[in-house]
């Protein structure tokens, strides 16, 4: 893990340390420029700046936490921008991360969203990141739960993670936040049987966007027919129902619906005592992803077990021993 | 790693080892049933059946792979159906694996999928095959991988690997396939400034689906700009130039040039001694995804590790450490 050479903090070599808790302390102070530094430094995986981090793990605070996701063209980063107006106008700071899946395909939309965002860009009290995610093992979940924190030592009141649906990143997302908040947009013609899979065990809140379109009714008849068949709680929990808001977000529309529908999930978690545990269950999932990221790293740059796997991989370029066979024998010798 | 009780297998208990071996035989007497029957074992990570596949991985004849990868709606499963229809012209058995990278959206688009596939379901020398991905670390690749060894051991001559084009699965789709072909769509308005980032580096063969529609000949230059953005090989290295190829796949338009385009990509890896490299190079990336879910597991499976893990875990539920620390703890104890 090694700082990239342009950023400014490389060239204090011997003194990074202090100059890593200096950006701490100035994250903590609420600088714009010390916080996209430090995004900068968690994209590079830095470790300094990830230790100094850690360190404030215990008294960090727990900013609410909304997740924004759905299918590619169904409007969020412009549902994100009225959002945040609506956030504004309570006076809360509002920190952004938007999570790239690094895809050759995305990289475009990206660009658009950042243009889209415009109208906050020059509030003080709204900061927005696009962060794409490096590597491929846990990559997104870790890099973009350090970001997380990062806002939340800022002191950014609400952070709102945003991400296409597709792939494992919105799965990722919904474990991150406290609400997360589906995206989907009616669509003559296509078929929505698709969402009475997945999305309703991972959505709080279903929003209909670009609702002035045909099929607005047809959608919203779909979603609800899709809650029925999510899993019941066990007995005793108490069940969320997630409602559906229609919004046009181009216009504004259905803003502070979308917003009413998210604070009343929130003090449904509340009320319930439901935030502590998520936070756990949060916790546990990123020390699998951390130890999962950690061990792999290991194979390249650890003692032992980069010995055992340049052998491996000898065995299995020479052809020898299949990829399967060479790293049941790996596993064997690292003895786990 | 149980197999599915549902499984037929499941019954037979004790002489689970003998019935995989004559699973393994019926594949290579090219049944059909014993075909569709092994995949389902991948898709549950069946220990006893992939140690009988891997048995045979030296034996392994090596069909060739074409990879299908683009954006949802870029007509991806039509074209597929299409390049089946002229590879079944040269009387070529084809095995299609269409991989879901599970996501709640993308359920539906594979139901679509195998009902567009209806016209080739009666051809016994066609096999296809939608799969979900199951975990998280690698669990994609190492499937479809696991597929394709399948199929080839089926005896069948082409593999297509289908995938939509979103996040990491693309990249994985290009490694796991001698020849990859990226199938994109005119659309009127859309920025089409995100092709020049990733997709010219995984594109072997670029598709222009829909070309009927207006914007068609807007993306033939934008392509061929990204193209010249490529990286360039090390001196010395031949350089393919992938060439353009326009289709309307829902009339069959330009199937036969699509498949011209590919085998003349596969000739020039062959003249060139690129297809050894490249088999070398998957074994290698499949030995680190192979790596990295087996430590995994190993947290939970494993004797040291498992109980490492455990005390690590408790230690970030009790809120004593973070689960950063707790990590680089775990990593100094279990000595790798």
């Amino acid at each position: 893990m090694q700082v990239n050479p342009e950023c400014p903090l490389a060239r204090y070599g011997e003194a990074r340390h202090t100059v890593v808790m200096d950006l701490i302390a100035r994250i903590q102070a609420r600088e714009t420029r010390a916080i996209a530094r430090a995004l900068t430094l968690v994209e590079n995986g830095d470790a300094t700046f990830l230790t100094a981090l850690d360190a404030e793990y215990a008294s960090l605070p727990h900013p609410e936490r909304v997740g924004i996701t759905g299918p590619p063209g169904s409007g969020k980063s412009t549902l994100t921008s009225t959002l945040i107006s609506e956030l504004r106008k309570q006076q809360k700071r509002v920190g952004v991360v938007a999570v790239d899946p690094s895809s050759p395909f995305s990289g475009g939309a990206l660009l658009g969203d950042r243009l889209r965002m415009g109208e906050h860009t020059l509030d003080p009290d709204v900061f927005m990141r696009s962060m794409a995610s490096r590597g491929r093992f846990g990559g997104l979940a870790i890099g973009s739960e350090d970001a997380c924190e990062v806002l939340a030592l800022g002191g950014f009141e609400s952070i709102i993670v945003e991400t296409v649906g597709v792939g494992q990143s919105e799965v990722d997302i919904a474990r991150m936040a406290d609400t997360t908040v589906v995206v989907l947009t009616p669509s003559a013609g296509d078929s929505v049987q698709a969402l009475k899979a997945g999305i309703m065990e991972i959505a709080d809140v279903v929003v209909i966007n670009k609702a002035d379109r045909e099929g607005a009714e047809r959608l919203e008849e779909d979603i609800k027919e899709g809650m029925e068949l999510r899993p019941h709680p066990p007995a005793g929990t108490p069940m969320w129902q997630p409602p559906v808001v229609r919004t046009i977000a181009t216009e504004g529309t259905g803003a502070s619906e979308l917003l009413a529908a998210i604070t009343s999930h929130r003090a449904f978690l509340t009320s319930n005592r439901l935030l502590e545990g998520a936070r756990l269950r949060r916790a546990e999932s990123r020390l699998v992803d951390l130890a999962g990221a950690g061990m792999l790293q290991a194979l390249k740059q650890g003692g032992r077990a980069k010995a055992l796997f340049q052998a491996a991989k000898q065995d299995v370029l020479r052809g020898t021993m299949s990829p399967r066979a060479a790293v049941t024998s790996l596993l064997k010798q690292l003895d786990l």
